[in-house]
C-alpha cells in the first residue's frame, strides 16, 4: 500500500465537478435539468448551476427543449452534449486502406473519408502524407459544420514507443517511422496535437465505448496482421511498454510456417486475412488454439471478433469454440462467449477519434482553459 | 470516468492516517523517531504522536534505542514494527506436500512445519485434516512466543472459487472441495479468518513482497502440474473470476500429448514436474514457447521461475531464450530478463501468511478495533 497524502486544492474540486456534470448529462437520463443533475450528483442547485453556465458558455453542453411536464411548476431546460462543439480527428494506415474521420462530443461520426489501396509498396513519407490530405479533407468539412477539431489520433498496424514513433510495423514493412511529424508537416494538420496507437487497442476502445456492457473482454482484430486489445475492468490493459496484444505472433504449431517476423507457426500464418481466404476451418482452428491461451492465461470470459473477422463470424464460430472447449481449463465452470465486433471496420479508426473526445470529457476544465 | 463523490468521513482520516504511519515505519529508513515520520508523511508531530501511541498500544509498534546522535539535544525513540504483535498462518497444500508457516508482522518466519507424502491417493477429507494438524502445530507454538495469529491463508494447486470454495485441482483429481469448512472443523483453527487461493497466485505475491523491485512480472510454480501468477503495477491480476494464470494448459503443441485436463499438448505434459525428470531441454523448449505467448500478449519484462524450476534454473535458461528471441516479436526491442524464484518452494505458503500481515498492515484501524 502507498497511501496518498496529496491535499485537495479548489481548482481541482471544480475540474473534479465540471467533469462530474458532463459525465451526468453524457451518461445519465436524456436531457437532464439542472435539478436533476444536482440530485444525481450531490451537489448543491447553486453549484451545479454556475457549472452548467460554464459548460453552456464554453460550447460544452446546450440547453435543449424540457422534458415533458410531469408535475406542478414550469418544466426546467433539458441540457445535452452539443454538436457543434469539440471533436476528434480519428485517422487510421493499415495494410489495405487510408481512412479518417471526424466524430463530435456525442460519439456520433460527423466525416468519413476512405481509401482502399494496398500501402506496402509505399514508402511511409509518401503513405502518411496520403494519409494527412484525407484527415485534412475530414477535418475541414468538419469545421464546416461549425465543429472545432481538438486533436487527431492515429491507428496503425504495429508497435508503437514513446512520442508516437512507430517502432515496428512487420506488414506495413514500417520501422521507427516518425508518423507525428509526417502528419503535422501536412499544413491543415499542423496545429493539432497528435499521438499515435496500435490499431488493435483503438479498436477495443471504439467496441468498449459502443458495446457498452462488457467490461473485460478481449478485442481481435482480423487484418491482414491480427492484433488484439485486451479490456479489463472497463479500462485498456497495454502492457508495462504499451506493447501487448501480439496474438497475431503467438505461436500456434511451433514447427509450421515461416514468418515475416522471423518466427514459425505464428497465429498471423492461419488466420490472417491472405491465409483466411484459403482456408477457414484452419484458421477457426488456429484462432482457437491461440484464444485458449488467452484464456486460459487471463480468464477473459468475452471474445470480441473484429475487422475481417466480424462479417465471417457465424463460418468461424463453431470452430474457434471446439478448441475452446476442448483446451479451455474452466471451460466447463464458465463458458467464453464469443461474439462480431459491433463497428466493423471502423472501429480502430473510431476509436481513435474517441480518444480525443473522451480526452475533453474527462477533463472539460481544461478545454475551457484553453478556449478563454 | 465514473468520478466519486463519496465524502470523507473522520473516522476514515483516522484509519488512513494510521495506516501511512505503520507504512512509513515498515517501508522507511531504519527506526525513525516520531519527528521523522512527521517530515515523511507531512501530518503535524501532534497528530504523529497520537497515531503512533494508538499503534504502540494495540501491540503493532514498539520503541527502540534511538538512532545514532547526529546532531543537539536529546535522541528521539526510534520506532519499529513489532514482532510479538499479529502473525500470519500460511498453508499449502500440493501433489507431494503439506506445509505451514507463522509469518510475523516484520515478514520473518517464525515457525515452520512440512511433510512430504504424495497426497494423490487421500480424499481431500482426510488431506485437509491432516494440514490442519500440522497448521495447529505451527499456531500453537508461535502463540508460546507471544504472537496472535490473526488469520490463515491456505494455497492449492487448482481454481478457487466464491468463499474458498476449491472448484478444481486438477493434479489433486479435486473438485468442488470446502476446503475452510475442512480446516475449520479442527479445533485449534476453529475461531480464525480462513481465505483460500491459487497456490501461484500466492508464490507471485510472496515474490512480490520479497523481490521489491519488480512492479510487473510473470511467476511460473513449476510443480507436478504448472500455474503462473501475473503482477503488474505492483498488484496481482487475478482474472475476472480469479482465474487466470493457467499456462499449464496452455497448448504448446496441439496434436500433442493426451493432459490429465482433456486437452492435448498442455504445457503441463512436457514440463511439469514429472515430464521435467525425463527431458530437461524439451521442457524448456516447451516452456519458452509458452511464455513466448505470454510475453506477446502481456507485454511482460520479468519472468521468474519457481517451484521446481528455480534449482535447475541454469540447465532451463538457454532453452527457454532460444524460443523467446525466436517467438517474441519485440525481442529486438526489449529483453526479457529470466531469474529463479527467491523464496524457492516455500513460496505460496509465505505468501499465503503476508496476506494476513497485509491486511493488518493496511487497515491497523481495524486491528485496534478487533483487540479493544
Amino acid at each position: 500500500m502507498s497511501p496518498s497524502t496529496t491535499p485537495v486544492r479548489q481548482s481541482s474540486v471544480r475540474a473534479h465537478n465540471l467533469a462530474l456534470v458532463l459525465h451526468t448529462v453524457a451518461n445519465g437520463a436524456n436531457h437532464p435539468s439542472r435539478a436533476a443533475i444536482a440530485a444525481a450528483t450531490g451537489l448543491t442547485r447553486a453549484t451545479v448551476s454556475a457549472l452548467v453556465d460554464d459548460l453552456v458558455a464554453g460550447g460544452l453542453l446546450v440547453e435543449v427543449d424540457p422534458p415533458p411536464r410531469t408535475g406542478a411548476g414550469r418544466p426546467a431546460a433539458g441540457l445535452a452534449l452539443t454538436s457543434t462543439g469539440p471533436a476528434g480527428l480519428g485517422c487510421e494506415i493499415n495494410v489495405d486502406y487510408l481512412a479518417a474521420c471526424v466524430v463530435d462530443l456525442t460519439g456520433a461520426v460527423r466525416q468519413r473519408f476512405a481509401e482502399h489501396a494496398d500501402q506496402r509498396p509505399a514508402d511511409p513519407a509518401h503513405a502518411l502524407a496520403a494519409l494527412g490530405r484525407l484527415a485534412a479533407r475530414a477535418r475541414l468539412a468538419a469545421e464546416a459544420d461549425g465543429l472545432i477539431v481538438a486533436g487527431a489520433a492515429l491507428a496503425v498496424p504495429g508497435l508503437v514507443g514513446d512520442g508516437g514513433l512507430v517502432r515496428v510495423a512487420p506488414n506495413l514493412g514500417w520501422q521507427d517511422v516518425d508518423a507525428v511529424a509526417a502528419l503535422r508537416a501536412v499544413p491543415e494538420l499542423a496545429d493539432l496535437p497528435i499521438t499515435v496507437d496500435n490499431e488493435a487497442n483503438l479498436a477495443a476502445l471504439g467496441e468498449l465505448r459502443v458495446s457498452g456492457g462488457d467490461p473485460a473482454f478481449l478485442y481481435v482484430s482480423g487484418e491482414v496482421g491480427i492484433g488484439a486489445g485486451l479490456v479489463i475492468g472497463g479500462e485498456l490493459y497495454r502492457g508495462v511498454r504499451g506493447w501487448s496484444g501480439e496474438i497475431g505472433h503467438v505461436t500456434v504449431y511451433p514447427d509450421g510456417r515461416e514468418c515475416r517476423c522471423g518466427s514459425r507457426g505464428c497465429l498471423e500464418q492461419y488466420a490472417g486475412q491472405e491465409a483466411l481466404a484459403d482456408d477457414v476451418p484452419r484458421a477457426a482452428a488456429a484462432l482457437g488454439i491461440a484464444l485458449s491461451a488467452v484464456v486460459n492465461l487471463l480468464d477473459v470470459p468475452v471474445i470480441v471478433l473484429g475487422g475481417a473477422y466480424a462479417p465471417i463470424f457465424a463460418a468461424l464460430r463453431d470452430g474457434i469454440e471446439t478448441e475452446l472447449r476442448r483446451r479451455v481449463l474452466t471451460a466447463g465452470l464458465a463458458p467464453v462467449t464469443l461474439r462480431p465486433a459491433a463497428l466493423g471496420a471502423d472501429a480502430a479508426m473510431r476509436g481513435a477519434a474517441d480518444t480525443i473526445i473522451r480526452g475533453v470529457r474527462e477533463d472539460p476544465a481544461a478545454w475551457l482553459r484553453a478556449r478563454a
